[in-house]
């Protein structure tokens, strides 16, 4: 494709999807720089075009629109000062609330602050009048970069929408040549299956047939549940599991892992590590509760099939990184789940038993422990497993220890709340935000790496302070064990203990001494136990050290992911010859 | 009062108000300009009090606690860097969705950006991951100030709880000496009835109870109907009143002036424009629908009294710029009014009384024309309400055209949406806007002045081109009306008119054929109603142009505002003496 056609679609997409996100009119003032969105609103037909030299009075029009129609309207203006008379109606729209969804064409990067004629700095111009900014990326054809664009248009609509409504701001950067040639294929996208990016506002009442039609076709259902602060969501998402005879692959953080249910796959993580079973299972709807979960496996899969998606989430918001067109329904997730439990469909007996079967072999692999070998990170998790209080918190530090935990806790009859944070993932603040958790008076148990431990240590006078009650289990590998998974990791001469592994040689021990805690450095699994168990009897804080290597645990690891996947692999066959 | 008795009442009352919207814990970084709020959370007593040295650490503990509590919970550091290092905390709870009231200590603005130690640039610190930032005014402790300062507090609560919940910053300026005075009266203001600023979030059911008990030993109660964009309230809204017996106080763009109730008091702008008027009603409580109506005697209002107020809004904001304290109800306005209308009380017939009559004379009063004089402004508004079609939208530009609507636009039974720009409400892109409400193929009719006409002319453009049904009657009274009425107008020797009066001695009707629209300039009623007529049939654009004087218009509303004066303070002596 030439840079003509690449601009016709990826602007195509754009307008197309605005259109079905519920943009039916636009206000245009000429300009060059907009030159491709003009055209593609002009050729589309189905948005309506209104032009308006003055951009201060197209934006007032628009205004006028939206207010009488009650639609989002969108305005579209080329770059420079011509954005700037936008402001006055922008101001308007924001303190009465009605939603415009501002469009203007930018230079490229390139040509920004370096004197170029009539470029000026674009970003975030509005300042806090829009409820949004996007930036958006330069035209590019790709299947990502074309679900990428369709995805902000929605959002731009959606964000407009969402009390309190008001304008959001689209900045489009456009390299010359600037005519998109609508001649080609697949300029509007509408053609494509799959393509259109619905969403579904919660009215109390969303549509239950638009559900039954998607789940027509559909064989191969599985839920997924993400991170989820609500620990009584559980009984409604079994209910639905039940009722629909499909599996629930359930993230740590979901909550979902206390009781026991059937249809509960905690092994899933391992079980889907490999791209071939990922690709045999042919899962062909996903229906999503809470954020997208730790497992990679999820993230690949979605990265590599077109699945379509019922993403539930309790508010108005965006968290689909693959870009794939969903229907989102916004409501409180146990409402939404017995609503589409009371849905009468019902998946294949052997699509479940597949995933029962793997999960139970899967749970015995991870849970089997060579007793005579060194502590592994997998035991770190199963002895805290073990000897866990009831009702108590679990938190889990970031990078290894979550993916340690998604891999190794096994539903728990404890009713254990398992918390991280996962808002943006760091290493920062675990200590602290852990022993927060155990202000409120719960017994807390932190696993957290070494890194991490040194990073928040300062934590611990808040421990040394206030006797809150909790049990730290560093799992101390001398480093940043997360990143011998990756890449990098092979060259190990060059560089890699220097950037990546960075062994800090710190004496754990001392910083229990210096900071009045308890400490205990148990080497194998019995003595692991008994200083779990002591500490749960202790007052105020304990740090258990448990040293692992770094390469052991990665070899361990992948031995155990071998075994599951060639027992799953052999499944798979199976109930592919029986459906 | 000296200093630090006046920072004690400020820092005291921002610290109970913190409590009494849900916060209930503080984690305090020891520093030295944080001083005041730091010994006012250890005096106050009620709030649990957390130290941590590292604010890193202290941002991260607090992010724990609010997770473990699901209850927002304070942050204060001192002025500097110490800011800063909240910032990985703000940002996890900002993905994460935890509450956070981050408060920092801030030098004063004489001491900004001046080389002055520890003082960096706080304002808007933390970008746009906060999800609002509060600048706060220097310690003052007037009865407005502390209701100011009462108001932050609870806005910080509510929007860090509102979804998408997540932090807010507040940043407050101290000067030297730092340390209040706790010891004199009236430091948390909970001694004072009615101090506390209660927000009832809408959860489906609101307590009705409370309601009650406000209700109990009131007997001058008022409905005031402000700006609402939903046509189809009214009816809810006239039950209430029916049902309490009282009266609605109805802004134009309440939508409630279309049918005729006979609760409805149009004239209540002129009725209480005397303080005599306004002291002697006692109104002892307000509910209100909507944002603040544009009548000034209801603004001025609460700044003399102190007066228990109901606010029904649809959204969590906060209107209400008397500072004073206020029941909110965020829900939809109809359900929120059948809800009030089911609890059973009722108003004295004496007050609905008094309202009804005064309203009925006022009525008469303000449609009076004398038919021999010149066209004035008022006659502009009965004009229109006499001829304009049914089922059609009147647009009203700021200043004095929505002012004059406000006093004479009587109830009408031609169900007509009336709309104007009122979000910031300024005098630009009026044309623009109106025509742009006429794009959905409604007739619109705009009334504006000369120099709003003037400032959004180019939107003349837009009628032109695609000749939308539209009658503008520009009411051109050589310059900017509203100065008039004004104190600076006493003074008109000196630069009046060049500063405020600004006479374009502009020809409107070189305008009308310069952008191809018809044009009118009727000099008395008859030629007016007939010219208005004709505009009805015509399709495109009208203007017509009624040419008045500023000092003869003031004058004439002023003659009129005399006589109701007159007529309600006389008749609201007898109803003294009923009650």
């Amino acid at each position: 494709m030439n840079h003509e056609q690449v601009l016709a679609q990826y602007v195509g997409h754009f307008v197309d999807q605005l259109f079905h996100s519920g943009v039916k009119q636009v206000v245009i003032s000429p300009g060059s720089r907009s030159t491709p969105l003009a055209l593609a609103f002009a050729n589309y037909g189905k948005v309506k075009v209104w032009v308006d030299i003055d951009e201060r009075s197209a934006g007032f029009f628009a205004l006028g629109i939206a207010k009488e129609s009650k639609e989002p309207v969108a305005l579209l203006c080329s770059s420079g000062t011509a954005a700037a008379n936008y402001f006055p109606a922008i101001i308007e729209s924001h303190y009465s609330r009605v939603p415009l969804i501002v469009l203007t064409a930018d230079r490229p990067h390139e040509l920004r602050e370096i004197g170029a004629p009539q470029a000026i700095d674009q970003i975030k111009l509005f300042g806090e009048y829009v409820k949004q900014f996007q930036e958006m990326a330069l035209p590019e054809a790709t299947p990502t970069m074309l679900r990428y664009v369709r995805n902000q248009a929605d959002r731009a609509v959606q964000v407009a929408l969402t009390p309190m409504s008001g304008p959001v701001h689209v900045n489009f950067p456009f390299r010359e040549p600037l005519v998109p040639d609508f001649s080609g294929e697949n300029v509007w996208g509408s053609d494509i299956t799959n393509s259109s990016h619905t969403s579904i506002r919660h009215e109390k009442e969303w549509d239950k047939h638009e559900i039954e039609t998607i789940l027509k076709e559909k064989k191969r259902v599985v839920i997924i549940a993400g991170p989820l602060s609500d620990s009584t969501v559980y009984s409604s998402i079994f209910h639905l599991a039940e009722n629909w005879n499909i599996p629930i692959l359930a993230d740590p953080l979901s909550q979902l892992r206390n009781g026991s249910n059937s249809h509960l796959i905690e092994s899933y993580d391992a079980l889907m590590k490999s791209k071939t079973i990922r690709d045999r299972l042919s899962i062909d709807l996903i229906i999503r509760f809470g954020a997208m979960p730790v497992a990679k496996p999820i993230h690949q899969l979605m990265n590599e099939q077109i699945i379509p998606q019922i993403i539930v989430d309790e508010q108005v918001s965006f968290r689909n990184p693959s870009h794939q067109s969903a229907h989102y329904i916004y409501g409180p997730p146990s409402e939404v789940a017995e609503g589409l439990a009371s849905i009468k469909w019902r998946g294949s007996e052997g699509w479940m038993q597949w995933w029962q079967d793997l999960n139970g072999r899967a749970i015995s692999i991870l849970s089997q422990r060579n007793t005579t070998a060194l502590l592994t990170e997998g035991d770190a998790v199963l002895g805290i497993h073990k000897e866990i209080p009831e009702q108590s918190i679990l938190f889990a530090g970031n990078s290894m220890p979550i993916r340690d935990l998604d891999t190794f806790w096994i539903s728990s009859e404890k009713n254990i709340f398992i918390s991280a944070n996962r808002g943006a993932n760091g290493i920062d603040g675990i200590i602290s935000t852990a022993i927060g958790m155990a202000a409120g008076g719960k017994r807390v148990t932190l696993i957290i790496g070494d890194i991490s431990f040194l990073h928040g240590m300062n934590g611990l006078l808040l421990a040394k302070r206030y006797k809150l009650p909790i049990t730290i289990v560093v799992v101390n590998n001398n480093g940043g064990g997360i990143f011998s998974f990756l890449p990098q990791a092979k060259d190990k001469e060059t560089h890699f203990d220097l950037l990546f592994g960075t062994p800090q040689e710190v004496e754990f021990e001392k910083a229990a001494e210096m900071f009045g805690v308890a400490y205990e450095q148990p080497t194998d699994w019995e003595a692991y136990l008994k200083a779990l168990r002591q500490s749960y009897k202790r007052e105020g804080c304990t740090i258990i050290e448990l040293q692992t290597t770094r390469d052991h645990n990665v070899t361990w690891h992948r031995e155990k992911w071998q075994m599951i996947e060639s027992i799953a692999t052999e499944r798979l066959k199976e109930i592919k010859n029986e459906s």
